[in-house]
């Protein structure tokens, strides 16, 4: 049976609403228009050639993606600008990464000298240069180093061949950030080192950006799908939400043990207040439990319940996690399918 | 650079430790045998038709797939005996279902007369015969039925065409149930009504299956590779578990703040007591956070700590849902790398 209407699909199955995708596409770029900032879309969100196409054609500059192996997927599809805001580590991946850097311009980011080595031995090797940002270590506490650690990093950068210093990297780029980049900025400038990009990024970036007016870019993965973590963040109404987990009804033999075909291994096990997604039909029901395969949804807040058979409409919690379980999207228009994507970048742990 | 030792590889990668896991193979089918009950694996954890070939080598009799997808998975590798204790539900779903039965001999469970029906119009359509068991809700309270409509759907299911009562299933099958199955099975002999299996699952199952004496059979998974949950419970010992997800250490510029390349994508977000894995060389780290692709570690607890590059072994929470997340998974003997497997029924979640 060929597939064209969403009637067609099993599932679980994962919906793209076109027009909700487009007009975020727009808006975010148009937001970063307005702020006079570069938008560089992180790709972990869709993992898809060409949906990342279409966000280049709306005015963004380049992307980024998480890991080596997603760059590779980019690069071979022709994407030419690349940023991998990550530690590379180990032989195999630096090897990777400077044969990736001879197909595209690649940048990287750096919190410590061993890192800086490691990287700057495989592209001195294949004789390639690399882009390299120092990261700063936000109030998130991930990766990232100090404003004084930043500048000896820089320092060790500019001197080091085959790399090239490319700026200060920032992740969450929220407004409590902004004495510390301030600091390193001020660092490098009076140690005479251009800072050619303030990179900011994480889903919550663009509503902070205007007041961190030193970033000249940003990188937002989550604002072409939203989610119900943006939503219940105040980033985004569920109106704006272009992901959907469409699932099956299997077994409800009482009101407040109704089981979904949708589970851990279809909308994941990331939750909101305990709950594993927003059921669009029903806003009192709560999805309060996954399995890999079983969705557990109570349903005895409800005036009416569905019946074996019957389809629901899951917005999710996380849409990253979940595009990484599917090998396919489905984008619609209305209710006909449009677009069948392959995930191509699933699953890229390397 | 051909791949035959554990320092060829990249991280993250999933290790299989083969002597462990020909260990766990033997062990659980010896307990079966001991049991005189028939064991059927539950393929899930590993996603792998050659290891399945190897539990079917070492006695078992046929399969246990969670869905469809997966179940066409195996019966193109040649299984033949065929298990899906699942609801399954939708007119392409079981038509699938019933294209399967054409390959395969291939049982079902039910827990209402709606997910019978639409199976039953499949197999009439199909012209094939689907095996089909009634589930019992457990302790668990997830799919399956009470003793009194278990018994009305058995006389449905063996007064309609192209369906075959097959028997009881329960999950989980711990002895708290025994009670409800023994009504039930009286039930059924009461109505003249033969009972050909009672099968039990879950990892706890075999522990629990003396103490069940009706069941014919048991379906396991997690007894392949067993993982930290199954410590926790006390059901095996970190000693017998054979997976282990090799990471690099990318960042270790505090001892309460090194990361880790692997996040939920490569470790899975799963829990116990708030920790994301057990970290192998360095007991008292605590992972106690996950991004996509970044764990987060505390080893101000430790007396040593790795530094960037390092590697550690992470036993995971739970191993079905890690093998999900990656496309191969390596077999070691020692630190030789005697096969690479592709997950080959990974992300099949209709």
């Amino acid at each position: 049976m060929a597939i064209s209407h969403v009637s067609d699909l099993e599932t679980p199955s994962v919906l793209i609403d076109l027009d909700k995708m487009e007009r975020n596409i727009a808006v975010m770029q148009a937001r970063c228009d307005e702020l006079g900032i570069r938008f560089r879309p992180h790709i972990k969100t869709h993992k898809i050639p060409d949906i990342a196409r279409r966000q280049i054609e709306a005015g963004a500059v380049g992307i980024a993606c998480q890991k080596v192996s997603e760059a590779e997927v980019f690069a071979d599809a022709g994407f030419r600008d690349i940023q991998i805001p990550y530690n590379i580590v180990g032989r195999r991946k630096t090897r990777r990464l400077a044969r990736l850097a001879q197909q595209a311009e690649v940048t990287v980011t750096v919190d410590s000298r061993l890192v800086i080595d490691g990287i700057a031995e495989a592209a001195r090797e294949t004789g390639v240069t690399i882009g390299m940002m120092v990261e700063l270590v936000s109030l998130g506490e991930r990766t990232g180093t100090t404003p004084a650690a930043a500048l000896e990093l820089a320092r060790h950068i500019a001197a080091t061949d085959n790399l090239r210093f490319a700026g200060v990297m920032i992740y969450p780029s929220d407004a409590a950030i902004r004495p510390r980049l301030l600091e390193t900025l001020e660092l490098l400038k009076s140690a005479g080192i251009a800072v050619e990009t303030v990179s900011g990024g994480g889903s919550g970036a663009s509503s902070d950006a205007h007041l961190l007016p030193e970033l000249t870019e940003l990188r937002v993965g989550t604002s072409i799908f939203w989610d119900w973590t943006c939503v219940a963040a105040d980033r985004a109404r569920f109106d704006n939400c272009a992901m959907r987990v469409l699932a099956t009804v299997v077994s409800a033999n009482e009101p407040q043990r109704v089981i979904l075909d949708s589970g851990s291994k279809a909308i994941h096990s990331e939750t909101i207040d305990g709950l594993y997604g927003y059921i669009e039909e029903y806003p009192a029901a709560r999805l309060h439990k996954v399995n890999e395969e079983h969705g557990y949804v109570d349903f005895s807040a409800c005036d009416a319940r569905p019946q074996v058979g019957d389809m629901v409409h899951i917005i999710p919690v996380h849409t990253c996690v979940v595009t990484n379980l599917h090998n396919q999207l489905y984008g619609l228009r209305g209710d006909a399918i449009e677009e069948i994507w392959d995930v191509a970048a699933r699953g890229m742990v390397w």
